[in-house]
């Protein structure tokens, strides 16, 4: 078998989060390759998460030679390939020491970013702190508030190159139990950009009324025909609204970095916009292979402790 | 066959939800038989309701003459067995005119009660009616505030005998959603009352935090080892403070009544007493069935309009 014709590949940046593995191959911070696949942490035992790593990038890696793997996200917790340790805030969104993960194939050498926690109010990150320090290598210096909205909404306070405190909203998660599971299933569908707006004031204003705004979805579809794309959003709007107005510690006076997928930040951004909040948008995928490029520096040189 | 020994049945109630049907059968306000089972509105299509009910009631019925049923519940939604439109508060909890349904066994003759609306803010109650009724039936004359916690906590405002006005709560599905489908299930687990006290307080206190209280519970068993039945008690806690703060013109400076499963009502009641409102407890399907027996009043006398 003749190898393949770019054999220039110096490094792979694997998201591996509960329910996705992403990875690319890179030369220095150019992007070579790329591939995604559903084998997230949760469905993988200790032992298979170096195949399901290798169905991905065994094509790619070049024989006779170790390519090192740098991994973060839930790949590092304790149901994860290899613990990663949470390392205490106020620190650096990147530790200095990646933790090594077991390896068979002797082409592998797999590193692992450790997450962040704090001990009160009590939270834990774990993938976003990549994110965090794509986006400080990207914007060296920046003071401020970065909000990276999700399944489990994050925001962060930075400040001279620390993740200072921080705090997570089930905002995400509760969208969906609540427009897929519950009652609310059968009054929403779509999307119609109205009720968003209305649903972030209501929820902004009397945040403490969200749990009776949610039955009144269901209310005004049975009672007053309510348009069931005006439904969806306006339950998305009620949600961000209540996070905006349980985070306003967060961004008041602040300025705000958005990092997110451009539909969610699109949202939060003209919700923030309507608050008077300066915010700027940056794509997740490029803040984290930004953060993961910096991670790179923290690798050992010349030895190879994740082998098995 | 010979007749059974039993023949005084007058009239049959059923209790008929979205995932059961339980139906009893009296003479006069006396139960003699009861059953139950899983054939709720929600796994029935219209011309099945009819076989689901006689499943369970059949073996009861006399033969040669017309027991009358009187069901209240979602077997009168627009998904039911026939729509009972919902009436418009203010009004009396229990309709003057019951709905017939259609039926083609002669021994049958079934009547439902109509639910009720609020047209702002828009909200509805289905089955609740008949247990305010039957309260109302027991305790005639009484002004105050009623709360049926549940799936769907209600709050009604009660003067004159009439329902002034209602509001609902997602509680009891939020809880179940949380717990059982989002990824604080790997957090919770058992009950220990320390922790819905302490979460009472904390949703009560600062309602607008709730989403964020709810990533700290999964932290803390991360972080500090929370005790799982802590861990669900403190959930159920937050939800129903939260909403005790948002029912708050509800129940401030009022008497509230409660009906409920017995279990639930201690959840409610303790929360309640801590702040100092005086409340009874009024058990759910003893109100089922006095609104039942109240509504047998206003059945139609002398013809039979539910044969198909």
């Amino acid at each position: 078998m003749t190898p393949p014709a770019t054999t220039s590949i110096d490094w792979i940046a694997a998201d591996w989060g509960t329910s996705h593995l992403r990875v690319w191959a890179l030369a220095g911070a150019r992007v070579i390759h790329q591939a995604a696949s559903d084998q997230g942490m949760a469905r993988l035992a200790r032992a298979e998460f170096e195949g399901a790593l290798l169905d991905l990038i065994g094509p790619w890696l070049p024989e006779g030679q170790v390519t090192p793997v740098i991994a973060c996200g839930m790949v590092g917790s304790r149901q994860g390939w290899v613990e990663a340790p949470y390392r205490a805030v106020p620190c650096q969104p990147m530790a200095d020491k990646l933790i090594p993960a077991p390896c068979r194939d002797l082409r592998l050498c797999v590193h692992v970013v450790p997450g962040l926690k704090q001990a009160q109010p009590a939270d834990v990150i774990r993938g976003e702190e990549t994110q965090i320090a794509g986006f400080l290598a990207r914007n060296p210096g920046w003071d401020g508030v970065v909000c990276l909205p999700g399944t489990h909404s994050k925001w962060v306070h930075l400040s001279a190159g620390e993740v200072v405190s921080f705090q997570t909203f089930l905002t995400g998660e509760m969208f969906a139990l609540l427009s897929e599971h519950s009652v609310l299933r059968h009054s929403v569908g779509g999307w119609e950009d109205a009720g968003f707006a209305e649903g972030v004031a209501q929820g902004m204003e009397r945040p403490e009324r969200l749990m009776a705004r949610l039955f009144s979805i269901r209310a005004e579809g049975l009672l007053a025909g309510l348009d069931p794309g005006h439904a969806r959003a306006r339950l998305s709007g009620l949600l961000i609204g209540a996070e905006l107005a349980a985070a306003k510690p967060y961004w008041l006076g602040q300025r705000v970095a958005l990092i997110g997928a451009p539909e969610v930040m699109q949202a939060y951004g003209a919700a923030l916009g309507g608050l008077s909040v300066p915010v700027t948008a940056h794509d997740a995928t490029e803040m984290t292979l930004a953060g993961l490029s910096a991670a790179r520096a923290h690798l050992p040189q010349g030895e190879r402790p994740c082998v098995n």
